[in-house]
């Protein structure tokens, strides 16, 4: 058992806290009981369980443990204050996990059929989070980071997802790349925008697309606008001028999915 | 000027961040140039605007200054040093005030026509401000807030509302009281439920109705389940086994509206 956490080891663990250190090692530090469960039970790659038994109070814990164990996954076990020590959380459950960060290339991408998300400089982690968790809901295939997003392996948008992670494929890419893509592989490109006049219920959305997004200060820029098949608003009859970002995706997301199900009920 | 964080009337003020003291006063303290303008603009009532010369760069807050000039609201000139010490914020944008909490009592609400948001021990504040802000733009009537919840004057939820604090009307109460107003009045609940096996977007939302929402952790209790005319679920296609409740509440939200004025074009 690991009881210092002066331990080498143990600091370069906590140091995946950086956005930077998660850059360069393709790591990520993922915390609590359900996440680490939704990583094995989805099959993501875990290079090592970190496990304080004198925090683990659950069952699922010992579970996890047994299914880490057939899997040949590095379990380490650390003291109560250790754990502590690299902990994002107020009462650590005390399992964790160190995994490798999963990227595809966007010329690997093909749309036919399925609903990706976009996301232009999307900078809330917590935001970035709730939408792979829709995005798991509704099971659009994956998102697409453009220009300088948040990062999907911050604590709080690992937190917000709720396993949602795993099951989004992620992809990160530049406006000039993105638009390139979209124009050889003729995707359609479904925008929002405050100023669209275009109801987003009016619309028919078409089968295989990208649902692009704007970032929460600015919208999407207008070299991206372009290249938008359609551009659609959420209606808003207050004073607020906009929606939360996670949210407005989110309404849209179970929009196409209610109408891609109407289509295939007629 | 005020100079010191020592001063007494700036300590009452920072005081402002613990729930306690809030309730105790029935006054919230908000901050930034946005929410600040929204106050003024929807006729809140201001006790104050606290303004930092220095780290005020924007021509709003001169705007600001100058309504509430005209407006006789109480400003208190403070240095950089002691906004810093009120503030939440990274980099404040140097405004701030005290206003008075409003709340309405359960029995003068009426539903006639309206959409209200019952919300049943929501515990998280930046879902609450989340939610007034979606409240806002759907121009739902108000919340009421069951049982132990967490605050709408709280920071989070004041930020994340983006004014919608001010246009949405708040209660709180009991489930006993909730049930026993809604018997009398004989007001139409809608709840959520995982469980639930209609679909939200196959029914017929009544005019003048509340949309009963459960906690993040248990949904909504059996007892307030009894009252709900129909239980909807949000289909669920993956792995997670619920949504953000913010968002949950947002598609609803805009399901009804659209529901409302599909039935005015009818």
């Amino acid at each position: 058992m690991i009881t210092s956490s002066a331990n080498q080891h143990i600091k370069e663990i906590r140091h995946l806290r950086d956005r930077k250190c998660r850059s360069e090692t393709g790591l990520s530090y993922i915390e609590g009981i359900r996440i680490v469960f939704e990583a094995i039970k989805q099959k993501v790659e875990i290079l090592e369980i970190i496990y304080s038994p004198e925090l683990s109070k659950s069952t699922t814990i010992n579970d996890i443990i047994k299914q880490a164990g057939l899997q040949h996954i590095e379990i380490s076990e650390v003291s109560k204050p250790v754990f502590e020590y690299l902990s994002n959380k107020d009462g650590p459950q005390g399992i964790a996990a160190v995994i490798r960060q999963k990227w595809i290339p966007l010329e690997n991408i093909k749309t036919n059929g399925d609903v990706w998300v976009g996301l232009y400089e999307i900078a809330d982690p917590g935001n970035l989070g709730t939408i792979m968790r829709t995005c798991d809901a509704v099971q659009a295939k994956g998102i697409i980071l453009i220009d300088n997003c948040t990062d999907p392996y911050d604590p709080s948008a690992v937190r917000g997802s709720m396993g949602g992670l795993f099951s989004t494929k992620l992809c990160k890419t530049s406006s000039e790349q993105f638009n390139q893509w979209v124009e050889n592989n003729k995707v359609r490109v479904i925008g929002t925008s405050d100023q669209a006049k275009v109801d987003y219920r009016k619309i028919t959305y078409p089968i295989g697309m990208v649902l692009l997004m704007g970032s929460e200060r600015q919208g999407i820029p207008e070299t991206l606008q372009k290249i938008c098949k359609d551009l659609v608003s959420i209606p808003m009859k207050g004073s607020c001028d906009s929606l939360n970002l996670s949210v407005a995706t989110s309404i849209l997301l179970y929009e196409i999915l209610a109408k891609y199900e109407e289509n295939l009920e007629k």
